[in-house]
């Protein structure tokens, strides 16, 4: 990267929640922010969740999925430089997405000087996690986790050791990128930790394409879950010991968490 | 209540998050849904936060905090007599808030059979912890829970189960309503747990008041956190063993966890 040695107009980064995909749930900053970048920098899939009369004007940078940090490293080169510069993800970017890799890719021992005055800023979304239980009642309305089942990063034991401490703790559960073509198996391994810990009426929740044409939600007992239905586009709920099925009205069926613990112990 | 015995049009209720409180992290759902209401049922702190333009036509039904369940109440009973009844929550009204309570109203024995028709529809938001990550980078960017050290609804020992099984498995956390005047000492027992189980250079990161006028956000190291700092308007988030300060740039101290794991065991 070649740095003009006039003075410049300051570049800056912006990595940027689009939410689910559904407009209605895309934050106000982050159409501000989007409208003001000279260019957008993203997975395909999620350049495409950009409402159309955004995406007009700045350059797009498309890249594969999985390319993380090349994506990143681009973004700051782009935004020294003097560009200004959204990173888009889908959900919220602080959460198994882009903003991670930006910081890390700016904290890297090799980066560049000029990267370290790059202002990163991160505009918040809502989550998959959030989106999901928002459609089915309040499954995550009492303490609740966030795991990734991917392994790609991460030695499977983490992901073990981070299943049993939150079933063990009577969390309830939010499981990301739960199966790949890379680990078929993965998914059926955390639920033979799951179905050792939860009753088998507990309530799942499989959410897929939430906020996005074809979405698809399921509730239904731990009992009655079947694996295949699951696939990277899914994000599966896992309720505690206290999480139930509520009044099935005219929504469908659903699921809540009550807001209160009972003092016995409801260890099995 | 009495129920008008002429064929009413349908009501509904909307559990609504209305973020932190920004209205550039307002959802336009959110705002679409409370621009339809007939009554906004709300605590009168979270009232103030509608923004005053959609406060002018629907009535206002202010209650105390902490009287969640009469406020679920009195919104099922508005909205089982036809009318468009919006519950505002601060946050997303999924976690912590709202959204159980009317559930849990809804669903409990001597509720009415009329609340049983009554659609309740959920519009997620950006919750306090996401909200305070986004400020100072991404801590939460790999597996991390959420914990209310709120003993009113449930045991301390509960409180404590949960953060050692989540410290333990090496989440980060976020704590909601760490401190109140009820129970001055909690915070202190939290950060017992805590330091037990985290280096001294864990970063550590305070939001009090994010989105909201005099917000402030501190980062800082585990070894340096004055409690005192706190109250019942901060979130607090506790690093992993892998969450890291990053780059110090114009938008001040980054803290991010990277999106991978070492492979070597990380157990102290």
């Amino acid at each position: 990267m070649t740095v003009d040695p006039e003075p410049r107009p300051a570049g800056w980064l912006a990595v940027v929640g689009l939410g689910p995909g559904d407009p209605n749930w895309l934050l106000p900053e982050a159409r501000d922010v989007i409208s003001h970048a000279t260019d957008l920098v993203g997975y395909q899939t999620y350049l495409d969740l950009v409402p159309p009369e955004l995406r007009v004007s700045p350059k797009l940078h498309a890249s594969d999925n999985g390319a993380e940090l090349g994506r990143a490293r681009h973004a700051l080169a782009l935004a020294s430089a003097g560009r200004r510069v959204a990173v888009v993800s889908s959900g919220d970017p602080g959460v198994f997405a882009m903003a991670s890799a930006v910081f890390e890719a700016q904290s890297a021992a090799d980066a560049p000087d000029d990267w370290q005055l790059v202002d990163v800023h991160v505009v918040p979304g809502v989550t998959a996690a959030l989106a999901t239980a928002a459609r089915v009642g309040a499954p995550l309305g009492h303490d609740w986790c966030c795991i990734s089942l991917s392994d790609n990063l991460k030695p499977w034991s983490i992901v073990e050791r981070r299943l049993i401490g939150a079933l063990d703790a009577d969390f309830a559960l939010a499981l990301y990128n739960p199966v790949s073509r890379q680990r078929p198996t993965r998914l059926a391994d955390a639920f033979a930790l799951i179905r050792a810990r939860r009753a088998g009426t507990t309530p799942i929740v499989l959410g897929r394409d939430v906020g996005r044409p074809g979405e698809r939600v399921r509730a239904l007992s731990l009992r009655d879950v079947d694996l295949s239905e699951c696939d990277m586009r899914t994000v599966i709920l896992v309720g505690s010991s206290t999480t139930r099925f509520g009044a099935s009205g005219p929504a469908g069926q659903r699921v809540f968490t009550p807001r209160w613990y009972p003092s016995e112990s409801t260890e099995r």
